[in-house]
This record gives C-alpha cells, structure tokens and sequence, in this order.
C-alpha cells in the first residue's frame, strides 16, 4: 500500500507545482477589483489550424507598432499568410514568405513601412511593480499592467519572457514595421531586450504556437512551402463578435494580492510538494494569473 | 533596392542571432584540446517516432541515479514505454502509464525503489567555471563539465535549464528512483532547484520533445492512452553500435575559449544586427558549444 500510495505521487511527479495551497489561497482572497478584464480594441485573435491564438498589445510601450499592426490587420495582410520560421527554444515567426520577391509580396497598404525603434521608453509616470531580487539585465524588474518590464536608470523596456510578440526587423533599428512577428517559445533570450520592440504577449493558445515542428532550415525557416503553417486570419477583438471572443479576466499587477502571488510564488514549500523555499523568483518565471469571468 | 533589401533582411529577423561573426571567431579560435568527445558509457539514445533523443548523464552529481537509470535501461524497462506528460512551458514527462496499477506496472528488477535525495553536493574540489554576474538563486551560477550548476555557501546543484533532465519523485524526498523521468522543456523552473534530483541533459533531439502536442488533462498529462508517445527503446550509447552513435565534441567548460565565448554571447553588438550589449547573459541562455567530429 505504501508502495502503491509512492507510485501515485511518484506518477504525480511536479504534481503540485502548479496546484499549490498556498498560490491558491493568494488567489482565492483577491478582491473582484483586483481584476481586470481584457480591452478588445489591443487583443488580436489569431486563427491558426487548431485553435486561436489570442494576444494582448501593449500600446503604453509601442504605440506606434501597435497602432501599425492594427492597420495591417484590418486591412486583412496576415489572412492567408503563414508561420514560416519555428527555432527550437528561440522564437515562432510569421509574414509574408514572399516578403523578398517584389513582384509577390503583399503590399503594406496604409501602414508604415517603417517606425522609429520602441526598445524602450522613459520611466516617469510608469509605476512599476517590483519583483524583489537581483537581475542580471536591469537595476529593478517587474510589471505594469501585467506586462513583464525592466529598468535601468530612467529607462524601462518589456522583456522577452515566453510568450512575448515582437516586431521582427531588419538590420536598421527603424526596419520593423509589424509585418513580421515573433513570439518567444523558449528560455527567455532577453539578450534582445531593448534591441528590438515588443508589443505584446500571449494570453492563450501558446500550445499553438509552441509545439509546431521546428523549422530544419537556417534560423529555424522551414524549407519547403508546403510546411509553412497557414494563418486563416487575424482579427482586432472589438471586430470579434462578443459572444466568440475570449471570457478572461487578468489580475492587476498593481494590485495587493499580486504582490503577495509574487510572495507566494517565491516560496513554494508551504504548497506542499517543495522542500525547500527558493526565497526568490526570477522575472520570467511569473506569470500573471488570469481566469475565466465568473457568469453572474 | 533599398526597399528590397530591407524585406530582405526583414524576413531574416533575428538573422544573425544565431550565427554572429564575434561568437564565430571564438569557437573558430578554439583549440582541440579545448573540445572533449562524449563518454558512451555516459549517454542514453531514447528512440521516438521521428527520431532519438540524445541524453549525457552527470554521474559527478547524482551517482545513485545515473547508476539506477543505467540499470533499468539496460534491463529493457523503458522500452515500450511511453512519454504520458507535455506541460507548455514546463517539462516532458515519461515512464510506465501504469504505474499506479499493482497488477499492470513494470517491475523495477534489480534497480532501487528509492534513492536518498541527490538535491546537491558540497563544492569542494567542484571547480566551477563562473559566469560572471548575479543570480537570484544562487551566490555563483557556472559550469562543471558542460552542465549548468549554481552555489550557494558551500553547497552546488544542478539547475533546470532547457533540457534539463529530472529524476521525477512522490512527496517523500528518496521517493524518484528513475523510473519517471522529465526533461525541461520551457523557461527555466529554477525554484525546482534542490527540491528534485537533475541527472543529465538533452545534447541531441531536444525538439523531438519540445514540439510534442501538449496534454490536455492537468498536469499537462495526455487525457487518453492513444494519445501517448510511445519510447521504442532507450539504450546506453556503450551499447549503441559505434557507427549509430552521435559523433559530437562538446567544449570543454573549464577552457579558456569557453570563458572568451560566454563573454562573447553576454556583449552581442560585436556580432553585427544587435545594437546594444546586454552587458550580461544568464546562466541557462548559455548553451555549450558542441560541433560534428572532424573527419581526419
């Protein structure tokens, strides 16, 4: 019997990870203020085979990728367009995959072809949520509006954690104009942090995005175009029908219970399972609980 | 022209990532003696539809589990068996689906059921090639014969960076005996650190594992038997005909190229479509260098 009990937990394996006590109980005993719900003017809803893949845009950080991205995504660009680069532990990548051929690629209509960089922007004003620790690549990390973002001195970026959408760009730091775009499917490479703009993160269907067959070509680029992975369309959430879009609230990250998550999620021995506290947690590694809204 | 260039480079994107002039010339630098083969006795080949997944054990930090996963490997237990957990973000999981059947299970033969925690070890004589910078989990992160290690006081462990592979465990801290096994497949979960025992990493056929349909079920566990993926046979590379093995060199951490090519991949602008040096690159974004076997 105790053999058979070990089995069973020892089949569990991280088995509490990621159902502890304690995480639960932060969440629990949040107040209903301290959610937000989801503003569908800055989600994109992204139809691939297999499901949606729904992003929340981060116009605070890129206003101007954001507002370009919007542009070609009512203007239809990316229906029929495809997933044409997937490198392992790197990045998801799509566009136009006649993007060099004059005479085939899709043209950019009343976007921009460029914009100024949006790396990163001034502090004032921008009140982030500390994540207490060290970090490597800033003077203090943490959150505004559940965006992960770093500081150094009066300059604050989003970093590249899994999930980030990024605007692909070329060799000039103006070359991105949010006709390419990436998402982050692997360990954080926040090496690009600040050499190129983010403009949002993922909030469902990473699964979709992240077990796609990794590309053999150089880069992660799939050789052959028949295993590109077609994008039947991407749509604004306010052009979704209410009934279809996505039912989520998001808590703040400025609220009391998400920094008492972020305590929790720091110190996982009272969830049971852990056996010992790590006492700290790294940028990355918190994510921002959402859930379905509650029907009244 | 100019317009076409820029597509061009746009669809590259993060192009140079991967292949950058500054990181190149160190590896190119590097002298023989600075590379060390593989030791087959030392390395599991797991065979999974598409392909094998190439695992080299750390015998120096978790003694009792290598030699238990040798053991039932070497007494056929995992063939047959099936990969039963992909949880995004997270790890991939494998092991006998029926364990927690006493009528069904494999039994363990001669291996142990239980093995004392091999958590961490005390640094003496350790030697640990630093990554200079902090860490929020540790006094010092480096590495020691090509894995990636952190100490704190006078106590090192393995860490969960991607690839990672973990010796799954019940409640009870002796309760992994190998039998469950899991790879990292997602951001580093570094607070696992010192709370499971780490007895190898993925060297080859990572993404094997890493595209793999996630589970549904909690946990990320497959919800039904048919969506398992079955494990053909793993074996001890000793045991590989010599022609079939992986005909790799890996660098040698303790090298001087080695800690050239750390400081190259912290200061990224040298190699060309960066802008700005992070100054700093984290422990688990350093992936050891590893290159085909020169052919004389």
């Amino acid at each position: 019997m105790k053999r058979r009990a070990l089995l069973l937990t020892a089949v569990l394996l991280l088995g509490f990870a990621d159902t502890p006590v304690g995480t639960m109980a932060v969440l629990d005993a949040a107040r209903p203020d301290e959610w937000r719900p989801l503003n569908p003017e800055m989600t994109l809803y992204m139809d691939v085979a297999g499901g949606t893949v729904v992003i929340e845009l981060a116009p605070l950080f890129a206003p101007n990728s954001v507002t370009n991205i919007k542009r070609l995504v009512r203007q239809r660009y990316f229906d029929g367009l495809s997933i044409n680069r997937v490198q392992d532990n790197y990045v998801v990548q799509w566009g136009d995959a006649d993007g060099e051929d004059a005479a085939k690629r899709r043209p950019l209509g009343r976007a921009d072809a460029t914009i100024g960089p949006e790396f990163e922007k001034g502090t004032p004003g921008l009140g982030i949520a500390a994540v207490p620790g060290p970090d490597g690549f800033a003077d203090t990390v943490g959150f505004v509006n559940g965006f992960h973002v770093a500081r150094k001195g009066e300059r604050a970026w989003l970093t590249h954690c899994y999930g980030a959408l990024g605007v692909g760009r070329g060799d000039a730091a103006d070359s991105g104009n949010g006709s390419e775009l990436y998402v982050v499917i692997g360990h954080a490479p926040r090496h690009l942090d600040r050499n190129i703009t983010l403009a949002g993160r993922v909030i469902a269907g990473m699964e979709l995005l992240s077990s796609l067959p990794r590309g053999t070509g150089p880069l992660g680029f799939y050789e052959r175009p028949e295993q590109r992975v077609p994008i039947s369309r991407i749509r604004v959430g306010s052009d979704v029908p209410a009934a279809e879009r996505l039912d989520i609230e998001i808590m703040r990250t400025d609220s009391a219970s998400f920094a008492k998550f972020v305590e929790a999620r720091a110190n996982r021995a009272r969830d049971g399972w852990f056996l010992k506290d790590a006492g700290y947690i790294d940028l990355c590694n918190v994510r921002v609980p959402q859930r379905p809204v509650a029907t009244p």
